[in-house]
Order: C-alpha cells, then sequence, then structure tokens
C-alpha cells in the first residue's frame, strides 16, 4: 500500500467533491439537492475503480460492495456521509466514505472472507427534512414511514423528494440488514473537536458516542426597577441563573469525562433597566457512561432547585432529549488499537461528543470509529481542514484493521 | 384642612385624567396627544377652582399660578408629569400634579409671601419623541432647540407638534427660568419602589436622585461543539459572564445604597449544542454618591477585566450613560421630616432610584421630593395603585410644609 499517494487522492477527491456544491462559492451539499447528483456521479466511478458493485438505494444512499465468495460471509461495512450543513467544510462526512473507497480498493485484487461494502450515506445533518440520520436509519431498520410527509424549505415533503430522484420508497423496508447478515461497521471521521490536536495526536481509536440530555430550565423571579429596587429586596432571575451557570461548569470540570454547557439564554424583559423576571437556560450534558450523565443530571437540576428555593426563585425544567451512550465494541477497539501499533502511532481512546451514523448502526451491529485530528477543532464551517499525514496515518491503520478482520 | 375630603378629591381625579387616554381601556396618554387636550380641559377647571391663574406654556405644560402681593416674592414650584407610559397605572405623575393643586386651594384665601405655581409638566417620560423630561427642560433652560426636529413614530416632529398644537416654540427660551426667581420646587410622586411598602410607611422625605452609570460589557470567548469540547479546552464567554453577573450581585450586595443590574443578555450564536463565543450583558449602576458609584463602576469593570484574564477571555465595553447624582436641599429635608413629624407621620428619608423632573429642576433651583408608598412596587402597570391614607399623610405633610415655607 502506497499511503502517501492514497492520501493524496482521497485529498484531492475531497476537493472535488467539494465542488459539487448548491450554492457556489461555498461547501453547500443537501440531501438529494441537486449537487448531489454531481457528487453520485464521482462517487459511482470511484467505486467502481476501486472494483465495487455500485447501486442507489431507495433512501439515495451510494453502495458500493465487494462480494465475498464465502457462503457464510457477512458484511462489513465502511461508512460515512456525504451531505453537509451549510457553508460547510470539505471533511465532515466525506473523508469517512472517501477513504472507504480508497480502502477497498486495496482488497480489490484479493478474495475476502466478507463481503466489503462502502456506503455514502445520503443524509445525517439533519438540515434539509430536520430529520438526521436519515441514510443510516434505513440500513438499521429504524427508519420511520411518516418521515416521508417531512416538508423541506420549499414544503416538498421526503416522499415528493424521493419520488423525483426515481427511488422507490416502497422498497425502504427491505433495506434493513438483519444483525446476522452484519460483521461490523467501521466509520472515519474527523474528531470535530480539539483533544487530537491539544495531544498532538494524528488519530484516535473512538471509544463510544457519548449520551446526552438536554434541559430547558426557567427560572421565575420578580420584575422590578433597576434604579428603585434595593438588592435586599430583588428576586432577579438572572443572578439565580448565573449562580446555576458557575455551578455547573464547577461540576463539570471536577467530573471527568463530562461535559455540560449553557449555551442558550433567554431573558424577560431583557431591558437595561428591569430586573430580570424570567430567564430560560438551555443545558446540554454528554459523558460516555448513561449512569454518570443520569447523576450529573439529577444533581444539576437538585442544586438549581437549591439555589431557586435559596433566591425564593421559582423554577420550571423540561426534558427534550435523553439519547444513551454508544460503546464501541471492545474487539473492534483492541484491532484498532493494535493496527495503530502495528503502523508505529500512539495507541490512544477517546470517546466521541458528536453523534454519528455508527451511533444508528449500533442497533444492529458491532461498530467501530477511528478519529483523524481536526486542527484548531473547527468543523462545520469553511476553514474545516485535515493534515494529510493524519489522513494517511489514519489510512495505514483503517487499512491494517481491515486486513485482519476480512482476510 | 380636611384632609380626607381632599383625598377622596384627588384620587377622583386621578379616576377621570385616566380616562383621557390615546387607547380605550388602558391609561395611554403620550405627550400632546388628543387625549392631552381632554386632561388640559380639567386641570385648567381645577386650576381655576383652585384660585390659580392658568396657562398652557410653549412646551404645553399647564401651569397654574397664585402670585404673592410681596414685592420681593419669589416664585415656589411644585409639580409633576402628566403624560403617560404606553398601558400605564393611573398615578404616576399625574397624582403628584392633581396634589399640588389640591395644597394650592388650601392657601387660596391667603395672601402668601411667595408665589405659588402648581406645573402640570407635558412630557417627562420620553415615550413620544424618545426625549423625556421636554416640559421640566423648558423651565429649567435646558431645552436643546434640535430637539424640535426629533419625529415621533408617524414620523411628525416636534416642532410639527408644537405648531399643530398653536405653541410658539419661539418663546420657548423665555419660559426659563432664572435662579434668583425661584424659591424651590416640590415634587410629590409615587415611590415606584418597595421600600416604603417594606418599611411599611405611608410617606418617605427623599435625600437625593441617585447617579446613574450605564455599561456594555462584551465577553469574548470561542465556540466550540458542545459534545466534542473537554471543559478544560473551553473558552466559554457564557460562563465568564455569570461568573461578572455572580460578582456584581455580590458586591451590590455588600455596598448599602448601592444597586447594581444586569438587565439585559445577547449571546452568540445562542445555540444550545454551541459553546457561546461571544456574550454582552449590560449593566446598571446606581448610588446616591457619585463617588461611590464610580468607584463601584471601576471595581466592577476590573473584576470583568480578572475574570477575562482568568479564563483567557477578551473584554470590550462601552459607557453609554453616566448621569450624576441630584441631591434633595437640606433645609427642604428638614422642614418636610419636621411637617411628618408635626402629622405624627414616622420621619424617614430615602433616596429615589429613579430620576424625576425635580432632577432637571435641581439645575436652577432647590429641590424637595416626597414619596407615597407604593403598594406591590408596581408601577408603569394598570395595576398602579396608592392607599387613600398614605395619599392622605402625603397631603397633611406637604401641606404644613407648604405653610412654613410661603407663609
Amino acid at each position: 500500500m502506497d499511503a502517501r499517494t492514497l492520501t493524496e487522492q482521497v485529498l484531492k477527491r475531497c476537493e472535488l467533491l467539494s465542488h459539487c456544491t448548491d450554492v457556489p462559492g461555498q461547501v453547500h451539499r443537501l440531501f438529494l439537492s441537486s449537487a448531489t447528483r454531481a457528487a453520485h456521479r464521482y462517487l459511482t466511478d470511484w467505486m467502481k475503480e476501486a472494483g465495487l458493485e455500485v447501486r442507489v438505494d431507495p433512501i439515495g444512499n451510494v453502495r458500493g460492495i465487494k462480494r465475498s465468495k464465502n457462503p457464510q460471509a457477512r458484511t462489513f461495512l465502511v461508512a460515512s456521509h456525504i451531505d453537509t450543513v451549510p457553508n460547510a467544510g470539505k471533511y465532515d462526512g466525506t473523508l469517512g466514505v472517501l477513504m472507504g473507497i480508497a480502502l477497498a480498493g486495496l482488497f480489490r485484487a484479493e478474495d475476502l472472507q466478507h463481503h466489503l461494502e462502502i456506503v455514502a450515506f445520503s443524509e445525517e445533518e439533519g438540515v434539509r427534512f430536520q430529520q438526521p440520520f436519515l441514510g443510516s436509519s434505513v440500513l438499521a431498520g429504524t427508519f420511520q414511514s411518516d418521515w416521508l410527509k417531512k416538508k423541506d424549505f420549499e414544503n416538498q415533503s421526503l416522499s415528493e423528494t424521493l419520488f423525483k430522484w426515481d427511488l422507490d420508497q416502497n422498497r425502504i423496508p427491505i433495506e434493513a440488514f438483519e444483525p446476522r447478515e452484519l460483521l461490523g461497521y467501521l466509520e472515519i471521521h474527523i474528531e470535530q473537536g480539539p483533544v487530537l490536536a491539544d495531544q498532538n495526536l494524528p488519530v484516535g481509536v473512538v471509544s463510544g458516542i457519548v449520551g446526552q440530555s438536554r434541559l430547558n430550565l426557567t427560572f421565575l423571579g420578580q420584575a422590578g426597577h433597576a434604579g428603585t429596587t434595593p438588592m435586599p429586596l430583588r428576586k432577579d432571575a438572572l443572578t439565580g441563573a448565573a449562580e446555576f451557570i458557575c455551578w455547573t461548569e464547577e461540576y463539570a470540570l471536577s467530573n471527568p469525562g463530562l461535559v455540560a454547557t449553557v449555551g442558550k439564554v433567554e431573558v424577560r424583559p431583557n431591558t437595561s433597566n428591569v430586573i430580570p423576571e424570567q430567564v430560560t437556560v438551555s443545558l446540554d450534558v454528554r459523558h460516555l457512561s448513561d449512569e454518570k450523565r443520569v447523576t450529573a443530571v439529577q444533581e444539576l437540576l437538585h442544586q438549581a432547585h437549591m439555589i431557586c428555593q435559596k433566591r425564593n426563585l421559582g423554577l420550571q425544567h423540561e426534558f427534550p432529549l435523553d439519547q444513551q451512550a454508544v460503546i464501541c465494541e471492545d474487539r473492534f477497539m483492541e484491532a484498532l488499537l493494535d493496527a495503530c501499533k502495528f503502523c508505529g502511532l500512539p495507541e490512544f481512546t477517546l470517546p466521541s461528543g458528536a453523534g454519528h451514523d455508527a451511533m444508528v448502526l449500533a442497533k444492529v451491529t458491532d461498530i467501530a470509529m477511528l478519529f483523524v485530528r481536526s486542527p484548531n477543532a473547527i468543523s462545520h464551517h469553511p476553514s474545516e481542514t485535515v493534515e494529510p499525514e493524519d489522513v494517511e496515518a489514519a489510512l495505514k491503520a483503517s487499512g491494517h484493521f481491515l486486513s485482519q478482520i476480512l482476510r
């Protein structure tokens, strides 16, 4: 394997796909947009070139399979997504798909023990229909038929969109894998976080995808004139919320592996000379251990209640999301770490703080993920980038991993 | 003086004026609106009934004067305003004007040592032309001619508005008092704060009107994914701002007489799963002592800098307002406290945390203010109210005060 040449090819293809865009001058490729057609042409060519049998499935995933002659063969999936957020970078999703195709090419001349299927998922970000993971949910059998009624910004339904693309939505259920058909799933993805850059590491083996709780907490005080209301007579909803925000940060800092974020604040009336009467804050709590996440949410909520009790404020809360963690399969992690060692790379594991298609596939098979360093942790942004040496390291490690699994 | 009958009259008149409104069902009487014409008719009648010589001055103030025969007589003003905020209560401003008229009536049959002039200022709130204190500024000689160009919501200028009312704007400068012409100024006003209610007192003698600093502080951090960015690698602008908000509250609580309020918060990007990169907070600081206020602003700014330094955040600030305190005249305060004692009322002083016309008149004469308890501290709201016993107490005390000053 000439990893350097393969890296150049992968990065050149990332560049080419970035020009398949709905907004000239930006990387902007929503699910089944017209730019997606151009991307499909490239992907089909490249998959064929890698010796794969190519088709577009009923949700618009581009799928290239290399079949094994082994009658007991199961399918190993290597996949990521090709849709982007608006004004995106070139690598989120796309890098993993193109590395998958490059890796398949490595085995082109071989007869493997298992089928190898490379998938370019049509939709992960959820921008067009406000429903993420459409592509992977079809393979995992978790696609819900009422999603077909969802409308895009131009009021076109998902059902109509599939019809216009000549995709047969009636065949969606047939595409669901049975667990026994699958050997496993690998997704290579840019980290989209600062950990590998901070540790100065090219790649990292993902231990799992953290679980996530989302809450909205509303602190209820009493409005008052900022000049005429002495400090001791106030019921300031904002100072209560601020105390909670500080406490949340401190709690997360003292609990390794936990992240807790207040990202959104709505103040009423939000006027400089009126004491705030109502403040709603979002709270996003994530941990790889569901137990620790649930404990954290309980303790943070308890603290919010204590703050409000002390300050004579009211408190309301709602729980819009409670998503469990997904753990990567031990034997795959071991194999990836061995592959890193074999290639002379540091053996480093880290959790994924963001969701990925791997999370959806975990419903039907064992999953593995390999992260490639994100310089400056920048993602979902035009300045998102990768270092060629890191891509090369990831190609080497994942190539070795696949050869161990599939041969 | 039959204080109870007078109180009933004053409250009945507040009720009548509340029906002079631009929005049926609400108290909504902007500067020189059509509802103001109806209010002027009532005021003119009531002032005449109290033995006053009535005119409308060039800015639309209704002025009733009782002239003294004393050749050395100076003018003592008793005033407040008759404009309201949208959907207001019945007492803010109006109560002080109607009590002034009631008090003038008490001296109707007497020959006083000084002129007594009752003024119903046309504009204090600043709603229509976004310029408060138009009425009082004409008497204080601080009216600025470029205000005439200011436009209201319907794009009509102040100049055009005065013209339509047959008010001669060229005469505005003539209306400015010379300090030697004035003996002093009294304004009776609802407290619009919780202090008297909290102390269970009917009235309080105002010690001064607090100075006010307004700042906007912007905390500059770095956006990041709420899931993928570990706590120690964050530059969260919001947790920095929250620490500042908590510190501000603590500082103000430990400095008697100081109020410091963060009333407005703007977070960017304000999304639950993104670490905030920029947070702008308003800061409103008030104290009766300018020195203590300036010190507080300096210390709070210093603390904001320390917080940002510690957290590796940037800080920007701007100072949209820096307004000095106005102190009520000692001998008037003494006289008002004596009057309270004489009437069997508690002698209590408090600062005004809000601005009043008295503040403007302080430029040309000595001022005094008497506050009437605001039940529940509610003002600028339809449920604003006063207790009849408190109005009665205020009438007694201010009546005694005027008799001491004017006889």
